[in-house]
């Protein structure tokens, strides 16, 4: 995993190269570094890394994954900058960092964050991702539905409506899916069509990504009110703070470490007749369903 | 131009209906609002409108090329949601109603102009857009180029950075292709593309385009120091009252005012070879160099 992260990151440092490309007139100077520090942070680089796993399955391995992956982790990026701001959930720090919009200001932010959303069609699109342009263009458009009205940013508007307000388990779990499930499903889906898997496939890994968000999801509502700040590079206890609706404060930690293992025996016995190959896949599922930051 | 200006309004209406598409979740209620107010608010529509006459030049006219004018217009949508926060260029106003963080909140600003910019993504990557998926993918990544870093948004950061500053013609000139050129070159060019142009006419129109787009940035500059707010539905003067560089401020409005007639002349030679065919287009051309709104 740490070494497909540094594969990330140097795919994504190349794609924040300081020379403009083809139709591109300038790449300014502040723009750009603001980018670089909101996306060449290091971190788990959980997405891409499930991606490029998905896509190793069905044979695939090479660097047009990753250009994929990198796609996915821009809009991931972009969406950390943008709910730091101020008018969000106005947050200081960012893996032990400074955030955008303090290391800059909050225009500067805002930029940041709607570059690294456009830079990501724009990686999406690299010839290499696919041979075929029509399977480039599906990874292109469904990664707008995970990330938009319909998908990320929708359940961003949830979560901030949900503050201090009365939520069922059902409005919890659709917030979720949105939030912070789209783009995990969309990693192990996409990490599947790109190496050309068939539909059963292509839906046991879709469903697979679908569980790997659930947990997750429930991994880090444990961690907001369990974890230690140091350790999570962030302030802990701010969404009970913030009164925002999680399954952990509706239905208690105990039930939600059940849950977890739950998902994870999900996982192994909807990958079971991979057998082997789909260690790593299994592997990050425990990782992510066990995390401590 | 108003007849297309309301098939335009009738496709994007569509885009940002209640169902959630094959892919999304759900769409809430108060983002899909907040994204209508910023996108159903009427307008000249100039980039989509350009972009149906490119195509028309070369024989092409249906919904499809309305598709990708939406996935424009939901760019420079966007870009006015961010560019009237707070943060940014702190608006109240836009086309005499209230900007959407006035109208909502800022959080539901950020979160609009964000949904909106992805669904520009969505929009281009339809069936009806090209039936060759390499063209559309090219329209889509194209569109990042002309909307990111080294375009749409790195020429804000510039225009941001310049407040204050002494900024020379050629600076002023880069900021502004980025700013407001680089949307109005890709209306023209993909209009020409979407419609199978040649080699020769791609090149004249997106020429075209640029000759367009200094047109548009200089008529705009010119309302600012001698318009009507009320005419404008916005503030006048916000430029000099903020010491942005513009071109006016630097030679003077006489000086601009012979450059626009200038723009519209090299316009006229460029699409001559066109004929009659080429009307609508050069008559956007002078709409745009003498508009006083």
């Amino acid at each position: 995993m740490a070494e497909d992260a540094a594969r990330l990151e140097a795919v994504l440092a190349e794609a924040l190269a300081e020379a403009p490309l083809d139709g591109e007139t300038a790449r300014p100077a502040r723009l750009l570094d603001a980018m670089r520090h909101a996306a060449l942070a290091g971190g788990k680089r959980l997405r891409p890394v499930l991606m490029l796993e998905a896509a190793r399955l069905f044979g695939r391995d090479d660097d047009g994954v990753l250009l994929a992956g990198a796609a996915l982790e821009c809009i991931h990026c972009y969406s950390l900058v943008h709910d730091d701001l101020p008018a969000m959930d106005d947050d200081d720090l960012r893996r032990g960092r400074p955030t955008v919009h303090k290391a800059y200001d909050e225009a500067t932010a805002i930029l940041a964050g709607d570059a690294l959303l456009t830079l990501a069609f724009d990686l999406i699109a690299d010839p290499r991702v696919h041979p075929d342009a029509a399977v480039r263009l599906d990874a292109s458009r469904d990664l707008a539905r995970a990330a938009g009205l319909g998908g990320m940013a929708g359940g961003q508007m949830l979560d901030l409506a949900s503050e201090h307000a009365t939520r069922t388990e059902a409005d919890i779990r659709t917030l979720q899916a949105m939030k912070t499930g789209a783009l995990i499903r969309y990693a192990a889906r996409t990490g599947a069509r790109l190496a050309d898997a068939g539909d059963a496939d292509l839906a046991a890994l879709t469903r697979f990504g679908e569980i790997l968000g659930l947990a997750f999801q429930l991994a880090d509502d444990l961690l907001d009110v369990e974890g230690d700040a140091a350790a999570l590079g962030k302030a802990a206890g701010k969404d009970a703070a913030a009164g925002k609706a999680t399954l952990v404060a509706l239905k208690g930690a105990a039930w939600t470490r059940s849950e977890l293992a739950r998902l994870v025996d999900d996982a192994t016995a909807l990958l079971a007749p991979y057998g082997e190959r789909a260690a790593p896949l299994l592997a990050l599922a425990r990782f992510v369903a066990t995390r401590d930051r």
